[in-house]
């Protein structure tokens, strides 16, 4: 557990250096635009223990994959995300001692995320190993209005005497992907000019060629006046540039270095047009200055937090951690540009490759899709579209033929990018959470356009996949979806996996449903539909009927619950309880093997069809399997505990809701898993924000109306919520004894509150409760 | 399939050099003695493609873990056997041109490996790009009566004019294994000296500091009179030297040079006496000269092959073959070191890692036991023993307790090697197959010592290991082994494995059987062993005897087989006779899942247990077994076909055991899987002799005495194979009408013959078919 960071509610608060902590720091205190983003490495030299990690979004280079034993099916590589140039240096020395945290003492540390306002603070007095009392004022932050910018204001003052300064601006592209399978470096050199102050590096990566360029900008003042310099060099190596300044300083007075980073990539400007792209781009952003481009900045996250935001009052470290999970998704993904995604850690760190998994559409389309329009959760629906070929492709790699789509379990262009068998190949619900998305899109936003343009032909080939995926047991006279790896990855290649073959049968269903919807409502639109994909609905749906009605989905009659696979109930019948607390977490304390016997559960998998499909379910079924599964369920998964406090919810067990949002609300800031050091758990964040708006809210779509059914944890006084919802903003805000809705924008509609239809006008709406 | 090699009873062919084959035919034409082996390179310098490997018994380099993602519990090493100094080498140029065949034209080329004499030879005419015509003659062979010993006498003419010669006769120290996960090589230098002629290179592995020294001598005569040098110069290098010789050659005149080698290790002697002791072998080596180290030589292989030859009459492919296995066999292992077993490739490439699987008790025993007598196969059973603690550790770090023993999957020194989940944690049948061999043992040799004093731990080992490893099943009130993967390794991570299960049980009621005769025949015995082991009867025996009762073994009563696994029959029960060409083999032409989901076998699995257990089962069982899962097994094992042979040889269908015999009889010669450029297939090698032996002649023990059901394949006009059998060598020699069976060593015995009983004296016992 991390104690070291202060609670507040809109910013996270390191007081004094917990140099120990520096890794898990850079990844707290991370920035991003959904451009780009960094983890908080120090602008200035540091030698202790740190991992540089400065991200473009889109650029990944295809590493070659590295695996004990090849199985015929694994991808060529493996796509991770870069790191990239690092831009944010400033490397000082005062009378030619280097200042490094790690070598001073360090007093009046103290280093901030202000998530109101988008922007990192970090100052502290250091001593310097020849005396020097230096006191250092860093601001940074990426801009959200012009998401190729990032800026630093750097100022420094020396507290006991007048000291020679030398301070070294740089851009250095000479760097390495920790994670890097056999220790290649992956960038290469294209252009570079250095002037006093400024300048231009163009890198192309190697393989696919993605180009990036950064332009640099620098000016050097004492308030407002230019400092006289001694000297000013420029400097130059490969892949980096840098500009040293010499100047004196004169005790008490404070320096200030404007550092403006412009960072563009042929993802949106032509290759040869980088540099001048970057020049107009960054003398636009240095015309303005800082002041003003952190001004607008600071608005445009005001705006992101009047339409999502969550109020929690009487719980500050509830209120803090919200934010944080907000906070951080919306660095992470903007919704601007379909080609993008939202990598497990985001830009703060490179562990799972920064790729896409099916955490997009079962946890963060949502939260998008919620707080920031429907707009951007049709980009992420777009995205999985676009790459639709490849999951044709995929599929066909693995025998599947006439248009089956299985989509990757992670990619960054559609490619499958993971090469275990049992999770590559085997995991393959995952394809149901991407159908799953769209209905849940359509059935949010009541929006068919999406579908009817491109959804249809995503569920198809879905729908095809599981068609061919089933097999027909000849001895059960029933079709059997066999070798299958569920959402609880403590299970391998299962037999008849509840949860998948459930989803399974629903998306031929929901496809067959929105293809006679199509064919009525948009003969053209179905008829060039038929043309493209070649569907035969007489013979195909026939079969999928046919699957649909003889699928085998495992469960026990007399315990009354579903069975997470056939065979489940020979499991020795352990329950979490019963393990000591030497043997968690099972992952790090039991051979892998002996998780795999044992009936322990890593994430929702029943649970999780349950939640995706509570309709189809009576109170008591729905009871029984949450008591059931939640007995036997480690969550040694950060995306577990969410579906479990949203069920637990459901059946209006609050405690158990609370005490499951408890682990993941903080799971980062208190570092419950100690592993925050390698990146934050961006897509896991999603899942605490579903906690409240559809745990605790009991937010739901039902019979095309909003619906709440809302319970408030014991130990908070109230919380509210907003949430975009065709085309208002409406604000929900529930307290001990009442709930208040308000429409803050848009029309009057019907809503259910606790089953019950009101109509919500224009004056706020209160329910008791 | 190779069709270069020519068809020959008593040696390998190859004429016209088959440079395309290069790598294979060193696989093919290998020496070995069981302390050393070694791919059959050229002594010369070879530009082409080739794979040069030299190889010591025993010394192997733990070479660090690589895999794509890790599992708690891989162990943190993969042990193989090490690719070690190249000792052949001699290199020649000729008027300034280097002899390479890869540069010359070749004619007249022919290689030869007489298994009769254990003896690689080789020569040819090259013309070089000078016009020189040089031929060539290479004669080479590992002394298995001096195994440290290897010789080559390697002669040169000039056919076409007088040449100024320079022979380069070194040993080069520093090689690298192609199977190297991180590029890394593994030896570094201790001591090197060299005169001219001679030198002494002492290197050791790194991490394990296995040292090893290698010594030669070398002289150069032509006929037997010294060859005049123009100069002799000695050359040194990292872990290398030379003696490089300069002379005149007239045209016509042959000279010969002579190269001895020591190879000794510390695995025989002191690190610091490697230096001594290889100069006190060498020198006893050349003063007996080649021509004698080589008649020794070939007097040791004659009684080998005295003892454990076959003979096939009517049929020269299938005698070549047959005799290739067993030369093969009796080059990897040799029976004199128990601290030694038999790689897949033996010495003969780096695939596998030259470790120990269960091959060695499933394949390899037998044959040893039956042709080089009880001591070779009671070596190979010492062996395990002497890794029982480490098994024990095995066991611990999986989760088990109380002397639970689980022998690794792959191992150098008794610890785990492997590192895929599905194998390492579950294929565990091995450890049945380790039980199993020393009941075999038992069996054949009559002799109980080996289990009263060592094999009875091992035994205890295993079957408390069984009784830990299954689980009760509450809701089927039976025992359940969770999470196997069969011999059959396109099934993983399957329940209630049949085979699995099966032998599980057998080991318990063995060792309970066991543990009751030693404390009836050896009380004091049994006590140390109680006191040892801790064995506590009154609860495990308990226990294990309510596991043997309600062990779940499934089959399917209407088909009336047993069910390779719970589940199988709801798999697409397709035929291998249904797959195209283009589909085969599956594990090129299937994905993973694919191939896991379908009904497809590899190996024997069911089978293997029938084989294993064949007095269980009646013939009608065995009969629709086999017709059931021989139509459903793609032989995609090198170790399967056998196994089925001798089924079908079980029950009366010849022809069908004669098709499977093929299968592995030629296996490498006729190179049918394209890439015995790996290396051979050792332990398969093995399988080819039991589907004579076993399959064919139908020998088995039962009821303590030698049966014989002998069929013969159509096309052979008769067969013989010698056996040792309790102090007795017996000829049985298969016709077509008749079966001819003759003592040639050893007392009178009873004997069953088509299940008859016979008595058989000091003259040959003749029966008719």
């Amino acid at each position: 557990m991390n104690e070291y960071l202060k609670h507040d509610e809109w910013k996270i608060v390191e007081e004094g250096f917990h140099s120990e902590k520096t890794r898990a720091s850079e990844s707290i205190f991370s920035l991003g635009n959904g451009m780009m983003g960094q983890r908080a490495n120090f602008e200035e030299t540091y030698s202790g223990e740190t991992l540089q990690g400065t991200y473009v979004a889109g650029i990944y280079y295809p590493d070659k994959t590295r695996v004990g034993w090849w199985k015929n099916g694994y991808p060529e590589y493996f796509a991770k995300v870069l790191n990239s140039a690092f831009w944010i240096g400033i490397n000082i020395t005062v009378d030619g001692e280097v200042l490094d945290l790690a070598t001073c003492s360090v007093r009046d540390f103290r280093r901030e995320l202000n998530m109101k306002k988008g922007l990192l603070l970090r100052q502290f007095i250091a001593t310097l190993p020849n005396g020097v009392e230096l006191k250092v004022s860093a601001k940074r932050f990426l801009s959200i209005v012009s998401p190729e910018i990032g800026a630093i204001q750097y100022s420094i003052t020396s507290l006991n005497r007048d000291v020679k300064v030398e301070m070294n601006s740089y851009i250095d592209g000479d760097v390495i992907n920790e994670d890097s399978n056999y220790n290649e470096k992956f960038w290469d050199e294209v252009q570079k000019e250095s002037n006093p102050f400024e300048g231009f590096l163009q890198m192309k990566t190697k393989k696919l060629d993605f180009q990036v360029g950064w332009r640099m900008f620098c000016s050097l003042k004492s308030g407002n006046d230019n400092i006289q310099t001694d000297s000013v060099e420029t400097t130059e190596d490969e892949k980096y540039f840098g500009t040293i300044v010499s100047f004196s300083l004169a005790k008490g007075v404070e320096a200030s270095l404007h550092k403006y980073v412009a960072v563009v990539s042929n993802m949106n400007h032509a290759s040869t047009a980088l540099n001048s792209a970057s020049k107009a781009i960054l003398e636009t952003a240095v015309a303005k200055g800082f002041d003003q481009l952190l001004a607008e900045h600071i608005v445009a996250w005001a705006k992101k937090w009047e339409h999502g935001d969550i109020i929690i009052e009487g719980d500050v470290a509830a209120q803090q951690a919200i934010r944080f999970n907000i906070f951080q998704l919306h660095q992470t993904y903007s919704g601007e540009d379909d080609r993008l995604n939202i990598g497990p850690k985001g830009f703060t760190g490179e562990k799972y490759g920064g790729c896409t998994y099916w955490d997009t559409e079962a946890y963060c389309i949502p939260f998008y899709m919620v707080t920031a329009g429907n707009e951007v959760a049709r980009k992420l629906l777009l995205y999985r579209y676009k790459q639709l070929d490849k999951a044709i492709e995929n599929a066909a790699k693995l025998g599947f033929t006439n248009g089956a789509a299985l989509y990757p379990m992670v990619t960054m262009n559609g490619e499958e990018c993971h090469n275990e068998w049992e999770i590559t190949f085997e995991e393959i619900h995952r394809n149901g959470a991407i159908a799953y998305a769209i209905y849940n899109y359509a059935r949010y936003t009541g929006d068919n356009t999406y579908i009817n343009d491109y959804g249809l032909e995503v569920l198809l080939g879905i729908a095809r996949f599981w068609a061919q995926r089933v097999s027909f047991s000849e001895s059960r006279q029933q079709y059997v979806m066999l070798g299958v790896t569920g959402p609880n990855e403590y299970e391998n290649n299962a037999n008849n996996n509840w949860y998948t073959s459930y989803i399974a049968r629903w998306c031929m269903q929901y496809t067959m449903v929105q293809v006679a919807r199509v064919k009525d409502e948009l003969p053209e639109k179905y008829s060039s539909f038929v043309t493209r994909t070649h569907l035969n609905e007489g013979l195909e749906f026939t079969l999928w009927s046919d699957i649909c009605n003889r699928i085998f989905l495992p469960e026990d009659k007399k315990k009354g619950v579903f069975l997470q696979q056939e065979g489940y109930l020979d499991k020795e019948q352990i329950l979490v309880k019963d393990l000591t607390s030497s043997q968690r977490p099972l992952n790090q304390k039991w051979s892998w093997d002996r998780i795999l016997r044992s009936c322990f559960i890593k994430q929702a998998d029943v649970l999780q069809g349950i939640y995706f499909f509570e309709d189809d379910f009576d109170m008591d079924t729905i009871k029984r399997n949450f008591e059931f599964y939640e007995a036997r369920t480690v969550h040694e998964s950060s995306l577990s505990p969410c579906v479990h406090s949203i069920l637990a919810a459901k059946i209006g067990d609050i405690d158990q809701a609370y005490n499951m949002y408890l682990r993941t609300a903080r799971l980062d800031l208190d570092d419950y898993n100690r592993e925050v050091k390698e990146g934050l758990h961006i897509t896991s964040m999603a899942g605490t924000w579903l906690s409240i708006v559809e745990g605790f809210g009991g937010m739901r779509v039902k019979k095309d109306m909003l619906s709440f059914n809302p319970l408030i944890p014991n130990t908070w006084n109230a919380y509210s919520f907003k949430i975009c919802f065709r085309d208002r903003v409406i604000l929900i805000r529930v307290e001990k004894d009442k709930v208040t809705i308000t429409i803050e924008e848009g029309n009057s509609l019907d809503i259910l509150i606790a089953g019950k239809k009101h109509h919500l006008k224009n004056s706020p709406l209160v329910v008791k409760l």
